[in-house]
């Protein structure tokens, strides 16, 4: 059975992921830490979680490794993962197709998948099932887009919708 | 009183108005239209219209004049007003605030601002009060954006969300 990719992301309302030098205070500042918006139902759901290089690096600046999940980076550049990560981190070059089916033969499911290029790399290779997005009430006016350039449309079912008194509105959204 | 701007448009997921060519199949194709999407609602409570120069070449291709509010067209380099709009349609070259002060001597107290560079320059100006944005179950990849670059972030209060069986997903969202 093929890997399907996921993506449970949160963006401005002018659809940018990060700041240009990737900074989340505009996000941060509007989590309402009492709102449960489903992250852990989610991943509850995934068994593994592929991201790129840029996502890697910024999560290894956090003190602790919050995965509980294996994480496969996608990187043509990184070659070694830091000792404590061994066995929880596997650093592979590969295009998105190639790492999907890599993820299948070891018998992985549904893969989360994270971090900005790689999202707009799995779409373009349609490789991803679901889009969760949640938007922060907010325009920022440029950042790091969370979409990028497609091959063709790329049609979607629109699944649900849940608004939070914080002013998030989240919606799931399955590829056609 | 000034006058306010408020906005009511559809937009694909990854946020184009319309393709690079300015066509709405992906949209009309989405469209149901046994669904009420609000705009005759939103209509009613407007005043006046305003819109730039592309958006009113647009409409002058529809057969007919649609709107029953006066128009007030911003542009550098439109002259004259078909004979058939006399009376409908001002031509005027102002920028956004001197607009709406145009607007508010002349009693109108609240304003539809449409076509993506009208709205942009009017959000860099923050003369938009709502922004009821329709979202269509599609990513395109390219086209011409709803939003732009800002002076500074624009933060949002959530006010409403509706989900249509087509799909659509309508969020208010009002400046802050």
């Amino acid at each position: 059975m093929p890997t399907t990719g996921h993506v449970f992301i949160a963006t401005s309302l002018d659809g940018f992921i990060a700041r240009s030098d990737g900074t989340l205070d505009w996000l941060l500042s509007r989590d309402d830490p009492t709102e449960d918006h489903g992250y852990d139902a989610f991943i509850a759901t995934m068994d593994c979680i592929v991201m790129g290089r840029g996502t890697f690096e910024s999560v290894l600046q956090f003190p602790d490794w919050h995965y509980t999940l294996p994480v496969l980076v996608l990187s043509s550049t990184l070659q070694t993962i830091p000792d404590h990560l061994q066995g929880k981190v596997t650093i592979a070059n590969l295009p998105p197709t190639d790492a999907m089916q890599h993820l299948a033969t070891q018998g992985h499911d549904r893969a989360y998948i994270d971090g900005g290029q790689i999202i707009q790399s799995f779409l373009r290779a349609r490789l991803i099932e679901t889009l969760t997005i949640t938007t922060a009430p907010v325009l920022l006016g440029a950042g790091r887009p969370l979409f990028g350039t497609l091959p063709a449309d790329v049609p979607l079912i629109h699944e649900t919708t849940k608004t939070f008194p914080s002013g998030l509105v989240q919606s799931t959204w399955r590829l056609a």
